[in-house]
């Protein structure tokens, strides 16, 4: 239709890019004046979707418009910092803005809400326009609230995790067997994956682990990580570190090994939803684009995990193992005593202090985390075929008591660019015993909750430090916990929490 | 908690506010600098959803930050238009910034799309979190999706319903029969309103009607009878009109009858989902904050309309005569032929010209649109007691072709600030016959998309103009409708979707 060579063609006006140097996140923004000829020949508005294209690239973004301030001209158009980037062109460059094309999957997700069932075209359909940031946060909002209200069935989560592998990198190893690791999250202070990773790197296996950050929870494997070694590996490092010594712990979203489930996980973290379907093949996209073969997951079961019983954690082993083997990965699910904390640590920082306690043998590690992290290192040993089965925890443990898995992770903190040495909070304060008595329960849901309004995972030195386990006794005055803070009003902001939040630790007297 | 009165009190430093004619839509929008003493004291980050407070009032807003550009001082803090008139403060106003509060409502969404049923507290506490500006658009979305993926049962609809006039302004007259009337929409051109208005006031009836801005349409009511007078009225104008006339025909919006259905709806527009439970409490909320005792609902039934079966209709109606008989309001609905189109013009001012028509007896008015006015205008009269059972019809005829209704029409339209002429698009564009035959089929949803992406409703000249009707013999090359559109971008933006979107009007050779 010839009509349209003038919509988007030659003689279409353009404007000149300008950075604004405007953080807004992850949403791309740009801003053009209300009385800029684009905006009234294209009829667009405040909030319309737009795409703007020049130099041979293209970007979708929010539209926000600026009256005459002296500061933006009418023939520019301002870029915030993601939009910046994702363009990636120089200022001034020559662009056009119109009305961003209609996307098609919407009426896919439309029908989801509906309660009708998605096949592998339509999910791969959508997958590619939410990589390709053509999807607002409404709409990313939508659906993922569609596949929490009505669950993905093991088909849709399959073909979602296909689809969301399809648009990602995928890294090859030259090895038989490659193995990882996840725990399902829920129970704060479970750090595990860099004992694990050490102590199956040091009996010769590959593991390339790659960790997310926190979704829901006051840390991810990837922020507390990030407190003892550079994290954001590009692909090219990330594989130089792995052949130099086996192994990494890095963070997944720097290699784009799943960049459909970077931008979910942002919107599932603003909701606070984090559904079956959506952590399957959040987990499995990434275990798989990695190239691993064998992986071990770790369910914690308790009433304030994230698994509440053992019937919902069965339902999610069963599911997680079925997928995998759609795509040739033997997965291996333990489930967990998800009663309470592990170590003592919830917040980046203060876990990876619990790591080190571990790893270097330290007589005050606690043995908790030293314990879960040897089973699963132990199984990993065993699928993995480095230990005969029932012989993998002894070899685990060994490892550690030798000292190799403390080698072994100092070797791969310096490939990955050297150790570093977490910090600490400024601001710190106790809670404490209202009366005498023994510990009878403690809420996960809550000690996460205050460990992110103390400010963790953004700040990486705040969280809680945990003085009492189940059954400890303890006196009217004792601290239970320790809040750490970067800051004043972050601390008050958890401690306004904490005052009105009910029991976090339960005290029988 | 001692610890917390330096979180709040006096000795929290102090930001000045700073309006940026900064356009966002609905989206309360503030920019700080990256290097701001508060965002380092309390930990704010792009994004984060901040309280600002000072002067009485408080404001939660998302936050966007900028560096040092020569323009923000470190100081100040930039607000958005929408910002800025919700808050209300003068420049340079003194105000703190602080996390905004935990939004204790979203754990009843989160149960909701967990397929758990809300009852009245749950749903009194999420709608008035929403209308003091607590949701973010993600978690409004996640709400609005919850209960379109498992709708909203009878209980809940009424409880919603009752929210949502519980936040809002209400009505009340010095008259025993209040009418109302209401479309449930998904029929493009389907423009009874101003049309049964007129001929139900020149019998007497007191119909003070409010009518809502499209949703997912090319128009809603008051976009349409905004091109033929003032819709924006006050409460004080909009009662002085109906004292005068009996009636009025203003935008519901503006008289803030149900403030939360004005946030929905934005976000239902964003998502194109529009659900049975929301449509009721939408509907029902603000027939009965107006102060109506009975409601005439004109429910259109066919393959492409809103309602694509009569069971589907029946269900509707059965569910929005039991939800308004809890409020003591009676409903009676009607279902209507929802085939193609009613009148000819699809769009604000299109539409408006086939209700000048009808109401001045002109000879070539749509016959269809009169008689369907007619009927409803008919069904009003009866419940109202003006006319007996089975003579509405008749006497709302007589009304029009006396040319007692276009006086009473121009005398509502003079009463609410006078009479306007409907602006014409510049750009006109035909679509053509492919073949010669006959019109089989035609689709209300493309036509419907096909006028959004003209303009409408924002370019209120733009829209559609049908030619042809079902049934109607077509030479090839005879023109089936013309796009009107005020720019030449949205031309082309709706010619491009026409070129693929495959038969909107089917012609059988």
């Amino acid at each position: 239709m010839t009509t349209l060579l003038s919509h988007a063609g030659p003689e279409q006006p353009t404007l000149r890019v300008r950075r604004l140097r405007l953080h807004t996140q992850h949403q791309p923004v740009v801003v053009m004046r209300t009385d800029c000829h684009v905006c009234r020949s294209e009829g667009l508005s405040a909030r319309s979707q737009v795409l703007v294209s020049g130099g041979g690239r293209e970007l979708q973004a929010t539209l926000f418009q600026v009256e005459d301030d002296g500061h933006l001209a009418v023939d520019e158009v301002g870029l915030s910092e993601t939009a910046w980037e994702m363009l990636n062109l120089a200022e001034d460059a020559k662009v056009q803005v119109t009305h961003a094309p209609a996307v098609e999957s919407l009426a896919s997700v439309r029908r989801r809400i509906h309660g009708n069932r998605l096949d592998s075209h339509a999910l791969t359909e959508i997958v590619q326009d939410v990589v390709a940031g053509r999807y607002t946060d409404v709409q990313l909002a939508a659906f993922l609230t569609a596949t929490a209200a009505l669950p993905l069935d093991e088909n849709e989560t399959a073909d979602l995790t296909g689809a969301m592998i399809a648009v990602g990198d995928r890294l090859q190893w030259h090895a038989p067997v490659v193995v990882d690791k996840h725990c399902v999250g829920g129970l704060p202070g479970n750090r595990t994956t860099p004992i694990v990773v050490a102590i199956v790197a040091a009996n010769g296996l590959v593991m390339p682990k790659t960790s997310s950050r926190a979704i829901t929870s006051p840390a991810g494997t990837a922020d507390t990580m990030e407190t003892l070694a550079p994290v954001n590996l590009d692909i090219a490092t990330l594989k130089r570190v792995v052949e130099a010594e086996g192994a990494c712990i890095a963070w997944g979203g720097a290699v784009h090994l799943s960049p459909a489930d970077d931008i979910f996980v942002r919107v599932e973290r603003e909701l606070d939803v984090d559904t079956e379907g959506q952590l399957i093949a959040s987990v499995l996209s990434k275990k798989i684009a990695a190239g691993s073969t064998h992986v071990v997951i770790d369910i914690p079961v308790g009433p304030t995990a994230k698994m509440r019983s053992e019937d919902a954690a069965s339902h999610l082993a069963t599911r997680i193992t079925a997928v995998a083997s759609r795509f040739g990965l033997t997965a291996q699910c333990l489930q967990t005593d998800g009663l309470q904390p592990v170590g003592r640590g919830i917040g980046p920082a203060l876990e990876a202090l619990d790591v080190l306690a571990v790893l270097q043998n330290a007589p005050d590690a606690p043995d908790d985390l030293r314990r879960r992290a040897a089973i699963l290192a132990g199984v990993a040993l065993e699928i993995g075929g480095k230990a005969e089965n029932g012989k993998g925890l002894a070899l685990a443990l060994e490892t550690l008591a030798e000292g190799r898995a403390w080698k072994k992770f100092e070797a791969i903190c310096n490939a990955q660019g050297g150790m570093r040495t977490p910090p600490k909070a400024l601001h710190v304060h106790p809670l404490t015993a209202p009366h005498a008595g023994r510990v009878v329960h403690i809420n996960n849901r809550k000690l996460s909750r205050l460990a992110k309004l103390a400010g963790a995972p953004e700040a990486k030195a705040a969280g809680i430090h945990m003085e009492v386990r189940l059954g400890d006794e303890t006196d009217r005055g004792q601290p239970l916990l320790h809040i750490h803070a970067e800051t004043p009003g972050e601390l008050a902001y958890a401690l306004d929490y904490a005052a009105g939040a009910g029991d976090i630790i339960e005290i029988e007297a």
